[in-house]
């Protein structure tokens, strides 16, 4: 359920009053009145600062939460999966066995994670606005930028604080977000993937459902286990149809607020190039993987992505394709157009900012396939390709001044980039060669044999050919030859013979220029076109409204509830007895041999997963879901099949969230595997009073 | 360009009055006087018969021409490749080297090809109508297929007479098409892929193009060369820009008179689904072919034709979701149902057509999935599947009267029935293992885990284990058990354990069940309605039109000429010094080593492809370009790009049919190949003069 194709650039608010449960709030603009009214439970604001607090984020795309004084977190299994397959090796396969550190000192350290927990937010809206006034186009974008960075950088006064300006309801506010930042993460335990997700590709996005989708790992400060003020307890008693349940996660990203020219683009455009490509890679992953038990293991995760990538997105291209809820986006588009365009003053200002997104759109779509092959890496696709773009503009982007570099580039966000960067998690010479040649087989398919690029960059050779030499040629796998480039800086980029940091040279002056053309065509004018139609949205519909997703923190409120489909009531719970209904013992309806043993002591009426009406889209993985106590009764891990279309709006009749029950981690973290030492972290007493380190100074709205 | 997602339903006729050029004309009501108004040149009835019995049609989906008195036949290589690759093995791979027969005696008989010469074209629409007057559903459809398999039995009096009634303006007109039928076709000349697929799928449906893809056949009739009364003489002079050119050929259908909702669903539902299948199957076969050579062999014919259709309906998806395209569909069926409305007895009688297609799509919707799975075997792909469904099914229809059949084991269809069905083309387990296991894991995918029929098939086992157990305990790839089925009848196919058959049984009733709801609720509806919508069209805005294509012979008219891309002009031509140019030396780049010994040789400036403005469509593939003395000056073997667009309309200024030069084949026998037995009989005597067995009754309108 995390995003796997990046939505290559941002869009707007057409913002309408939510229906009831839908909604993904931020935590300084809440409708606890609303829940007030509808369930009789109002928020306090500590009872919110207290779940932002023991909220964490994971940086990779996933959510999670703090479970225990000592640091613990509770994340799905699937988002911890590429940490797991980095700690194994072909005789030590974790994904398949499990992982259990029974003392402390047996925690593995993840070689590419981060983890933040978000102690403030600042409205920064203000000093965007006047930093922007007056300009357009690329004067626009590159003072928003320059207002960014500086935000940013006077923020994160330390290596150890995140802060990022995010944009939200598409320009209509921008907040300062800043976060504590955790790089040393560890693995506690794992379950064996068989149970984590079982029921493979089938199931996904399915309910009824039978997954213990969960890890747990620790968060360290200074080589000890964080000790966190804030934690959320274990609900001795979990949770029952039709009670209050809240999601605190970070939702990915939606695409509720984008015009109707930016959602015919999705639909006509993005989503099926998306698809087809994602469905070929599938199935050369797939293959792949027959070739042998090493290529099998190594290819698991990527396969796992792939597959996951293209169900959600196929659920969303279908959202887009049903006729009556497009007509009913058309709909909302043309009655605030009508109402902006009744006013002169309002037309005045805002009226041409919806052509103008239709203009940009035309341009992005001419630009669109070298954009994405050459700026984006679409023809280039390998985790060694990735380093060498990162060395390459480190090296012209570091000297400039900060405000003046890629967005990507700016002083608050190198932590992130160097810890991905310095990583020791394995690269496998294979798999590299299969990426390549894949897509480099795509660059020539998309660009074409004759295109100038692909001349030069194949030459006489096949991508295959060309793959294979690149691989055999790198020494970018050795993380001491990444340090010294990375340090050398242009002088060690320019002398560097590396075969993928020449590649990546060469075709920088290409991606410069797309890169260029792009952020003044394209990216400025939708910005700021955004900007204009949010304005005029909180003109006239007034505020109440929540923003699209954006990777930051939300709280989302529902109910445990069944839905219908097909006719057919769908309860809201599965238990334990149904995992061992069906299991054929085929993966991926193979139990592992852990819980076949453990059959006779399990209690079968345990619930296992249920479906709650908690509005939540990729990202949200990981997510605790609480009671009016605060007490964790459940682990957000997929949605199911009908809330795809989420990422375009919410059907609250049929939208659920699927989520793990406290109750079957507890059952099988005892008769399955025996985990004592994490029971009773788990049992240990609540923290709320002691405010930790740097102190939370509260919402700052 | 073989058609290769085969199109599930009917559709009907909004025709409109065709632009200069655009048109697959029947023979029997080409616009000759047309022609002579735009060319000077005026198509005779002698003229036009002398093109139709020198035209072929490969009944695997392809065209050809004959070009010699003996029966000789020039068509594609890509035509004639499944058996090329039938006829090679581990040991002698002939797609690889070429093949070239030096007598007569050497030439290879294919395992599974079937060629038809029209003979006659009758009028039946006064007998359909009247077997149907007054019917709907399915009574409408029953009485339909009974006459139809009424008047093909009483037409093929032999199994060397080949009798199709054929849907014209889909429904408008029904005509009686009577072919001379050879089951005995030898292959004769082929160059090496490598030339006659030069560029390769990169290259596919593009231009300009440097490819020999040809192959030349042999009928044989009682075992020795066929005397032909008609063939097409090979032109000494070659074609000018300009010169006005004719293609006769078998374009497979095209969907221009389609309603609406009909294109919608096109666009929004079938194309999608097939473009990600065969995507990931692509993906598939591409890997599978990495795994050795005896792979990258047998995988080949399977990638081409997969990759072939991946593009072509890519081409045709793009020009449905070109907006201002679409809308001109929208307007032309609004104004033809506007001018239907305005008269009471036309709106009486067929004002209701429309939306009678529109609830039969939203029917068919429902029914997609579990009828292409199960019905349409897309969950059961492999030859020896579709083997074992014909068993099944010859046991259970061939005992019923032939009107009361299903459509496709009609008497007049059984000789193609047996020779597929006893084919000794080779069947490899491995690939047998590989499209299975694709299959049977998209079945699981599409219908569910849960599905009953999904349960049957797999029980507790997965995909792949299936597909291997299948694969191994199957007996059908020897000829002689199927032989003995077939003659058994329904007593030894309830005897046979076979694991294959007895999968076909299982599913058989949940097969049949659906194709009974898809006959009664989908295809009789939207028959009948379209024949309603094609009178209608008729009354209003007359005859002068042409019908969709339906694989049976067109003929077209159109010029040599180039044309704009990007603002740059395309000429008309590519000469033979571009292939060298071309040449990477990497495959598909890399010229065969032939070529490049003769390279000193060939004349470089010699014509080696060229464009035209013929109006063709996948199925013209092997189609001859002749000149207006009736000479053979090309070989259609493409289209352009944008002439994928072509299915749903004809864009004169950019669709462009692709040839190879009649004298680049010269050029190359002589000098690559030094294949004088074969210039020799290209150069012969033309005969016009004598009628050939059985005689040609002429057109019979």
């Amino acid at each position: 359920m995390q995003r796997f194709v990046v939505v290559l650039f941002a869009a707007l608010a057409v913002s309408f009053p939510a229906r009831a449960e839908e909604g993904m709030w931020t935590f300084n603009d809440f409708p606890s009145a609303k829940v007030k009214q509808q369930y009789g439970f109002e928020p306090s604001p500590a009872w919110l600062e207290h779940l932002r607090l023991s909220s964490i984020r994971l940086a990779g795309g996933c959510s999670a939460s703090l479970v225990s004084a000592q640091g613990l977190v509770l994340t799905n299994h699937h988002c911890a999966r590429s940490c797991i397959e980095q700690l194994s090796t072909a005789k030590s396969n974790l994904n398949a066995t499990g992982f259990f550190a029974k003392t402390t000192a047996e925690e593995r350290r993840c070689p590419a994670m981060e983890a933040n927990q978000l102690v403030e937010i600042k409205d920064v809206s203000a000093e965007v606005f006047k930093a922007t006034q007056g300009l357009s186009d690329q004067a626009f974008h590159d003072a928003q930028k320059a207002e960014f960075a500086r935000l940013e950088k006077a923020c994160a006064t330390s290596d150890s604080l995140r802060c990022d300006v995010v944009t939200l309801y598409r320009g209509g506010q921008y907040h300062l977000y800043k976060y504590r930042r955790f790089q040393d993460v560890r693995l506690v335990f794992a379950p064996e993937e068989a149970i984590a997700f079982f029921g493979g590709d089938p199931d996904n996005f399915m309910f009824p459902r039978y997954d213990l989708d969960l890890s747990f790992l620790r968060l360290y400060d200074e080589g000890k286990p964080f000790q966190a003020a804030h934690h959320f307890e274990w609900s001795p008693a979990g949770v029952k149809e039709g009670e209050l349940t809240f999601v605190t996660g970070h939702p990915g990203g939606t695409s509720r607020q984008l015009t109707v020219a930016q959602l015919e683009m999705e639909r006509d455009l993005k989503l099926p190039r998306s698809l087809m490509r994602l469905a070929e890679l599938r199935g050369w992953v797939a293959q792949f993987r027959t070739k042998g038990p090493e290529q099998s293991r190594i290819g698991t995760d990527l396969l796992f992505g792939v597959e996951n990538g293209f169900k959600a997105l196929k659920g969303e291209h279908e959202a887009l394709l049903d006729k009556t809820f497009f007509a009913s986006k058309v709909a909302a588009e043309n009655a605030l157009r009508a109402k902006v365009k009744a006013d002169p003053k309002l037309q005045g200002a805002y009226g041409g900012a919806w052509d103008a997104i239709a203009n940009a759109n035309e341009e992005f779509k001419r630009l669109r396939r070298h954009y994405s092959m050459l700026e984006g890496l679409g023809g280039f696709s390998s985790d060694t390709i990735g380093i060498a773009r990162t060395l390459v503009r480190a090296a012209a982007e570091l000297p400039k001044p900060n405000e003046k570099r890629l967005r990507e580039w700016s002083d608050s966000k190198l932590p992130g980039v160097k810890q991905r960067l310095f990583s020791e998690a394995p690269i496998y010479d294979e798999l590299e060669e299969l990426t390549l040649t894949f897509s480099l087989t795509k660059l020539r398919e998309e660009l074409g044999p004759d295109n100038p690029v692909v001349q030069r960059v194949l030459g006489m050779r096949s991508p295959s050919e060309l793959a294979k030499a690149l691989v055999k040629g790198t020494k970018l796998k050795d993380v001491k030859v990444r340090k010294a480039l990375f340090e050398g800086g242009q002088k060690a980029i320019d002398a560097s013979k590396d075969p993928l940091i020449a590649l990546m040279k060469e075709i920088e002056p290409d991606a410069r220029a797309l890169r260029t053309r792009y952020e003044e065509q394209v990216e400025s004018v939708v910005k700021k076109a955004s900007e204009q139609i949010a304005r005029a949205n909180f003109l006239i519909h007034g505020t109440g409204q929540y923003p699209d997703a954006t990777f930051t923190l939300r709280l989302s409120y529902g109910q445990v509830k069944g839905y219908e489909e097909l006719g057919q009531p769908v309860p809201p719970f599965t238990y334990i007895r149904g995992a061992f209904n069906r299991h054929t013992g085929r993966d991926p309806f193979a139990l592992p041999k852990s819980w076949l043993n453990a059959k006779a002591k399990l209690d079968p009426a345990t619930p296992f997963n249920f479906a709650s009406t908690n509005d939540i889209i990729g990202g949200n993985s990981g997510s605790p879901v609480v009671n009016q106590a605060g007490q964790l009764v459940g682990l957000v891990f997929d949605g199911n099949i009908q809330s795809l279309g989420g990422e375009y709006g919410f059907d609250p009749a049929v939208n659920r969230a699927v989520s793990v029950d406290s109750r079957a981690i507890m059952e099988s973290l005892d008769k399955v595997y025996g985990a004592k030492r994490l029971i009773e972290e788990l049992k240990g007493p609540a923290t709320q009073a002691t405010p930790e380190a740097p102190p939370a100074r509260g919402v700052n709205h």
